[in-house]
């Protein structure tokens, strides 16, 4: 049943008709309930990124090519590039003003990337061009891109990052950034149902929760994690997702000194849902490869049904506004 | 009765009474607000016990007791127990047929302990009588006593474990505990304002931000983690559930065999609102001490606002039902 | 036996048989130095097996030899099995009857293997039938085969693990093995020059050290980790033997139940010389692949040369007796 | 002169005159074995300082003033400072030229300081004026005194730093620092002996084997690693180093920013010898208080007697050349 259903999507997910489905999207029979039963299944391999992003598009682009092809070349699926993927400035007025469109010339490259290498996408954090009304504030936007180079997804990030700690960063993300006004239902694609989310965003259980709720299979968080916050809080915030939700969690991660005043964290990983980390990335630009196995996932939430345990007579149900 | 406990403690918060009650700690009046401008603020000691409970309550009592006695000679204020600390039995009968009111016997000598030692305790997982309806099930449940002995808050354990882990583990809690129907407002205590939780309450970020958000400095889990669970999700849970909701998050616990079929992981702990691991114990029975600093929690909350940056609008309150 | 077939490989490095042998992979006449200016280069990958050996000798080969296919068909150019992946017995007699010869039946079939799948085989832990004289015990013997099914090295146990903790576990492996002699010359292979070394082996930096200043870019610790010691001690040591000696650790793991009285610990990983797991298995029977990066390798002791800070006129040198 | 020192107190061991000195502590002469079968026992207070050291010596001075005296109000019978606790120079020029002699104007200060809080200190890297000869550069001394006031012990670091990782850290200690020629048998304290190192000694577990072969209980770094690699390696190699010598490994830390150039890593901490964290500092400034437990000590080794497993018919002894 969820078979067909599923292959139905596949189907959709190069017509038209899919933009409507994926809003407000319709899953395989759980009636919003967890995908233990369901019978999507098998190991599938996903890359995800870590590089150094600077202001300079180009050579970005010429970095992340490279560990897409890498990626692919292992039989990689799906890559996961990192937020800030297409660069990241020296200022706000220079961010603002690199920002494109979702059809611009960069996403009309990447999708050629995306054609060459047959493989799907999750570009986290597009520098999305903001409205006429707020032009001068970009969106910060993941986009999830199939293997034929079309966009199937698009998540504004909702949670916008506020920091200052005296004497080692203050970023206040506002600034720069319009806040997206919805969560995005989770993307089918062929590792899996994909839940989009961005950095941020990862210390707000009620995001995750929801996603899960709606059927995600695969939680991702790609990143420009500070250093500072990053050896304190990243792996532990990851792992405890992967662990709460028994999603796969997938967070492609910038690393290392992208100006003099910013560096962040790296560690780009994959962890399964019992909170293993499966793989990582070394230090530096690299790309990580590991398999995502829906029969384990099913394992576990079956072991231990944490979903039907919710005590939703006492803290309601985080639901979501429409 | 829990709830007239704590409306009294709640009053007496804006009496005079109330400093002698809480040895100079100064609270406000937070209606449920995070505390990050709250008054509140310095440090105090508390103690955190590790143990291996068996079937033999006296056994059991010897060495908490001493547990207590060496927590309160380093300056403990305050002195958690993990879940079971009263006993763990062998079997479904003898642990309903040896559970007690919360004015029998042993919570009596207990109190004497506390007046003795002039701690507060915190008795997570108290094997509690159930009703009359229910006879062949107990309440798990978790008493904050304070200095004079007297039963503060009590908080009925509502998640249920239930793992099956095919040739690991296999528990189903409900087969002898009644579920307890309520989220108990955050104990004023001379460390700050805690949170009462047990064990596999830990694994639902909706009870641990509803303690957050009606104001808990602390939250507590008080424990009795399988080694199996306990080895793959502890310690990663703790420090998420101290990172997201900027809390100490305090862990008694069991380790160890209590008898042939059963033991724990371990691994009592402090977890500062930043997420560091502040102090364990080390294998065994033992109690580790650190101290509980306000001033610093607020910093936290100061520093990183992420209770102004919740997304309410999109995915609502988590709002206790009453 | 086997430092002649190791003296053997030591003179093909610099014949032109030797490039045949290694796949292309260039390696430099180091004579026991480092090889952080050496020419070995590139990226290689491999596949690291996790287990629940039982007494079945067939039912394990049924396992790791689809481990070892699935390894393959990711591309890895070595697969690594775990301390005891031929039988996990139930009790000493047992153990030592079912042991083989290096040139039995099992290592037959397995050469078969190596050759249908063109991979090295690093086989931790084979039993290997003992001497006449000391019929009762068996060596503990790590296996590197080529991918052509040939043995081309086999160290012995040389540490033997005797742990006694009360209630929890013990074990006293001189009872039924038979301790090696000698350290073994890191093998040279497609990924790098390997390090041998058997589980318990890890505890003693001073192996580690001597294979490393032999030239191992790889250090190996098949096992068959307790889980009591497991979880205090298997990450923290393989990371920092990675980080100390500046090598890749590879360490296949049992992992589960193997009888009523014997649990593994698991978490077969893939350390970076840097120290980062790259990759490490899901709970439960799996392999993981990454690659090996000897030019990442290269890069981490050329920035922190610690082989060139060493105080040897204090404290002399790790040097093996012969 | 320190080898005075410590012959001084190594006479006094089976004097009467001992058992004032060491409060009730009983050593026995273990003549260089280990100490598992030593009479040494109990429970000892020990506090662990974290702090930001910069150029104003004054200061600084303040700064562990109060630390100590928070320490010593807790209980702790040893405060244990970092490297560097006494300034960090904003270059060689100052970093010399502020150098003292070890009966300087701040060793009689601190030694003040250990009189009225009856507290032993270890000042792990102080700024020892270099010789005559070679006086443009100091050495970085580690130097124990005794709760009288007086210095007991002196090491100076052995093994200099020098990391140069292109875009984020590099440092290159024997720019400005005479290196230390000898190791110092560990010295008696109310807690235990202690092994006396720095900082980067850290990395060479032949230092620390040598230290736990004369007999350590305690093993100390005090530090002030750089974020980079103390993210990377900082809690691994002290739990390992205490894991692999069945130690206490007590690490005071600088952490923060010291100047515009130089940021320390902070996580000032205690394992136990399972290699457990039993005590961290939290962020910045900040002191931890946790037991040393010799029992626990005696426990640990007998139960995994790695030192009588080790193979120096293979690999011989790490001995002190003198």
């Amino acid at each position: 049943m969820t078979s067909i259903l599923l292959r139905a999507l596949f189907c959709k997910r190069t017509s038209s008709i899919c933009w409507q489905v994926f809003s407000g999207v319709r899953y395989c029979g759980t009636g919003g309930k967890m995908s233990a039963g369901c019978g999507s299944s098998g190991r599938t391999l996903i890359g995800v990124c870590q590089m150094t992003s600077r202001s300079d598009k180009e050579d970005n682009f010429q970095v992340y090519s490279e560990l897409i092809e890498r990626a692919a070349t292992r039989g990689a699926k799906i890559v996961f590039l990192p937020e800030g993927f297409d660069y990241l400035g020296r200022g706000i007025p220079q961010t603002v003003s690199m920002a494109e469109t979702l059809h611009g010339e960069l996403m009309t490259r990447i999708s050629a990337l995306a054609k060459k290498h047959d493989v799907w996408l999750s570009l986290g954090g597009f520098h999305e061009k903001g409205s006429e009304s707020d032009s001068n504030r970009v969106y910060n936007t993941h986009v999830m891109m199939n293997s034929q180079g079309a966009i199937v997804a698009t998540y504004r990030k909702t949670h916008l990052f506020h920091v200052d700690i005296p004497g080692q960063v203050r970023l206040k993300e506002t600034d720069w950034t319009i806040p997206g006004g919805e969560i995005v239902a989770p993307v089918p694609t062929p590792a899996g149902k994909v839940g989009l989310a961005i950095c941020y965003d990862l210390r707000f259980p009620e995001l995750c929760i929801s996603l899960a709720q709606m059927g995600a299979d695969i939680l991702t968080f790609p990143s420009a994690f500070t250093q500072t916050t990053g050896m304190a809080h990243w792996e532990v915030l990851l792992r405890a997702r992967a662990i709460e939700n028994q999603c796969y969690v997938v967070a492609a991660a910038q690393t290392g000194a992208h100006n003099e005043k910013r560096r962040s964290y790296g560690h780009a990983m994959i962890v399964d849902p019992w909170g293993c980390v499966v793989a990582c990335c070394h230090e530096g630009t690299d790309v990580c490869v590991a398999e995502v196995d829906l029969d384990y996932l099913h394992k576990v939430r079956r072991e231990m049904p944490v979903w039907e345990h919710r005590r939703h007579d006492i803290y309601g149900h985080i639901e979501l506004k429409t």
